[in-house]
């Protein structure tokens, strides 16, 4: 099944507001009511596809035939740009800028090779097109040249499982339940759960560096990532022999986080592990943010940790956002701050480490809620999106952005992104609600994922563009990085050429240009066209 | 303290072997005392430093005067090479040809940009040296210009500690006995614990991916590292906003294991944990390797997991060499395999851990032999290559190596290095014992660590090559990294390029052109001269 074109996932599963909640975003925002004349898809007109018959034909042959190649408006709008808000807000108004001029299907590694020879043969870009999932601008290239949407749909298989060394192969284009389901016949978990699970696809998930909800206990998607096969303008990279080695710079760090901008990853080579006996996931209730992040700290750097950490900040708790079924309702009247903690292993070992938590979290000065929040936002995890979709429907505006930094800065960190969205917005006539919640901690840092929903405004993309602007400007001044998990794409570039500094971005730029001279993959994506 | 010229370490530390251990060595291996006619080291011949008086004064200039460049014999002879057995037998043959043209000594960043800036302008290369502690080659590079051995000794300071965020800020020069020293003042250790533990810098731990004893608990070297500064013919990098990011590919996992060749690391941002309230290690006894690698596969991937973890095979336990002061005694009657298990952490903690890891190596087959072998363990931990240096002295030859690998291949690459080693030294007339452990493990798999002791025959030198490359090419065969904690430095490099591919070396060629076009930072070290 294909991603609703003008929003989030499944259309069968899209959740209109509830009155109690419109009601509430007219009164704190001034939330008004929008038109109802959003286009269909049909209404979308979409620019003739600039590809030639010799290119068609080179772009046909390299996916083993006409079969693999989609020209028809349809599939061109479904791969047009990612699900940002500004994405969303700009199908919507039938902006079709960003269209590829085809999309193709490779089924191989070969055929991913032959494809990318293929465009450089015929002046084509190459954008790896997985889930569509990026909300970073990262499938909307620099349009000097036509572009393809290479879409790895037809790469969805698990190459190999060895249950010994706990490792599987996967094909890049396996969406997470699909991978999980095919590892669960084994008895094994990726753990992978970021927000964007049902879409996302394993390739993505390594070429953005994405982080899970559950990265307290299974890592990060790339602590996962132990071997890479990649596809390049200049042939074929394979890598990762051992878990670790001290065989020269780690080339797969090198390729996790390349958003496709030096080549197309064909196959991921994880660490798996045993599905858990059993999931528990509870909450507990702090005064503060502070007091709730000190304790969070706290089971970080010396333990027990649980599977899940997170702690909403006060507004986010106050509008229930971390428990998105219960928005508007009786979370309305609690205050404090919000956490999630939750625990997946054998049934004795996560009693064990249960406990040892719940000791540190009361110490901390935490308040145990039982498991009615936990459940609650288990079972919401995956809606955000579509809660988006219908603020979107209901003329809000709704977007969230992310950072991380070392514990010491975050305090500062989150004052100033939190200030910056405000005043931008306030001053834009559009006075958001900005909540924040930090959902992923290490020994020496955490990080933070802001949530904002104002009204609409008369021009909420270029509105959005500047609060954004603030805010990333604010995450560098107050010592943070760029992104934590959702990746650079072209919403961050500026901001990550600032973050690694000249040389850094010099060095990249330098193994850009020798996998691939023609500059043909992802041109503008992570690092700005030459 | 300088280290011994000809060996390892503080000269008072030397420690003879007992007769016992040489009448073992003549009976089992046909050792045969050499002749006394070691030179030294005032018997070294040393050609005339290269340097006209232009590049001296230009190398002045860049560390703030003649006290900052040394010319003498003495310190040129004592920055030749490294300490792996092959360089040990050339210096004690007298062998000089690697030295450097001059050893520069600059005290901050700033300083080392400009001795790249008076290298590039005089033709000259730059080795950064450490603790000289390379056992791969790593500080012979190509001889086709002079080289200066850049060493960092003069930096030596903690530069920041954060208590909060649990990172401090090295320079690059500590030893790391003074590095942990420093920390241990505000209650904070490093945890990284090698064998080269008393001469190694913080420096080289990052550019060389080293791997202390304790990594199980704490790590391997390149986990710590949250942040780089890097001072390249190109100007400077600075690394590391955050613990972790999605902002593009890792740059700090580019610097680590490049070994000198794309920079001088000039600061180390490391990740501190509090100095252990208590340290307990002790031994167990399996049947047979397989069955403890069973074992110890077992807590790597369930759990609980020691600080320390460690299994010599039955070669190894039967000669005692996991309890250097035992080599020889009691421990000869041994059989098995001995397992070191070590826990650091509070009290509780280390109790609660202490007794799941027993229930666990119980459960696998393991007998429980209490402190003592873990006591001798801990009390020998830095003494090999003292025993290395006597070992030579008595005219036996002694070398390691080491591979890493995922568990399945773990039992076939046991079996192809100890093969090639086996096979190519006896064919050499000099047949080897040869032991072996795993001393790192990970969830997906573990190291090898090869202990060769064979008597040194007519050339050990070429001899110790054949085998050493024979031992390369059966790693790479069985499907291991060429490295797993030693580097690549210029013994490992062939097979490296081999183990990271065509593609993989191009990518890092560019990156090396770019950050040092003249190629003068450690030239032929990890990547081929152009």
């Amino acid at each position: 099944m294909d991603m609703l074109w003008s929003g989030w996932g499944d259309p069968a599963e899209a959740a209109p507001l509830p009155d109690t909640v419109t009601a509430l975003l007219g009164e704190l925002l001034g939330v008004r009511p929008r038109g109802t004349g959003a286009p269909t898809l049909d209404d979308l007109r979409v620019p003739g596809s600039p590809l030639d018959a010799a290119a068609l034909g080179a772009l046909a042959d390299a996916v083993g035939g006409a079969d693999g190649i989609r020209t028809d408006a349809d599939s061109r709008i479904r791969h047009t740009r990612g699900k940002s808000t500004p994405d969303l807000l700009r199908i919507r108004a039938g902006d079709t800028a960003d269209v590829p001029a085809a999309v193709v299907l490779p089924a191989t590694h070969d055929e991913v090779l032959a494809v990318l020879c293929a465009c450089a043969r015929h002046g084509l870009a190459a954008v790896p097109f997985g889930g569509g999932t990026s909300v970073v601008g990262g499938l909307a290239p620099e349009r000097r040249r036509p572009f393809v949407a290479l879409d790895l749909r037809r790469m969805t298989g698990l190459l190999d499982l060895d249950p010994v060394s706990r490792t599987a192969t996967l094909q890049p284009g396996l969406r997470a339940p699909h991978a999980e389901a095919l590892l669960a016949e084994h008895g094994f978990t990726l753990g992978h759960f970021p927000q964007s699970y049902e879409w996302a696809t394993i390739g993505g998930f390594a070429a953005a560096r994405s982080s899970g909800q559950a990265s307290a206990g299974y890592g990060r998607f790339d602590d996962m990532v132990l071997g890479l096969t990649v596809a390049t303008p200049e042939g074929t990279l394979d890598i990762g022999r051992a878990p670790r080695s001290a065989a020269g710079p780690d080339l797969r760090q090198l390729i996790l986080g390349s958003e496709g901008a030096f080549g197309v990853i064909t196959a991921v080579t994880v660490r798996i592990r045993p599905v858990p006996e059993t999931r528990r996931y509870e909450g507990w209730r702090f005064a503060s943010f502070e007091e709730g992040a000190a304790a969070l700290r706290r089971l970080a750097q010396d333990g027990p940790r649980p599977t899940v950490l997170r702690l909403s900040d006060e507004s986010e708790t106050l509008i229930g956002l971390a428990e998105p079924a219960a928005i508007g309702s009786a979370a309305a009247t609690d205050t404090g701050c919000l956490a999630i903690a939750g625990y997946e292993g054998t049934e004795e070992e996560t009693a064990h480490r249960r406990a040892g938590v719940a000791a540190v979290l009361s110490a901390c000065g935490g308040t145990h809620l039982g498991a009615g929040p936990g459940e609650r936002w288990a079972d919401g995890r995956y809606s955000a999106p579509y809660l988006r979709d219908s603020l979107l429907d209901a003329g809000a505006f709704a977007e969230t952005l992310e950072t991380a930094a070392f514990w010491s800065r975050v305090p500062r960190l989150y004052a100033a992104v939190r200030g910056a969205l405000t005043d931008t917005l306030t001053e834009a006539g559009t006075p958001p609600l900005v909540m924040c919640h930090i959902s992923h901690v290490y020994e020496n840092g955490a990080s933070l994922y802001f949530t904002v929903v104002s009204a609409q405004g008369a021009d909420p993309v270029a509105h959005w563009a500047t609060a954004k602007h603030a805010a990333n400007d604010a995450v560098l001044a107050a010592g943070g990085t760029i992104s934590h998990h959702h990746g650079v794409g072209t919403d961050h570039r500026d901001w990550y050429v600032r973050e690694a500094g000249p040389l850094g971005v010099a060095a990249l730029r330098a193994v850009k240009r020798r996998l691939d001279p023609e500059g043909l993959l992802n041109p503008g994506i992570l690092l700005p066209v030459d």
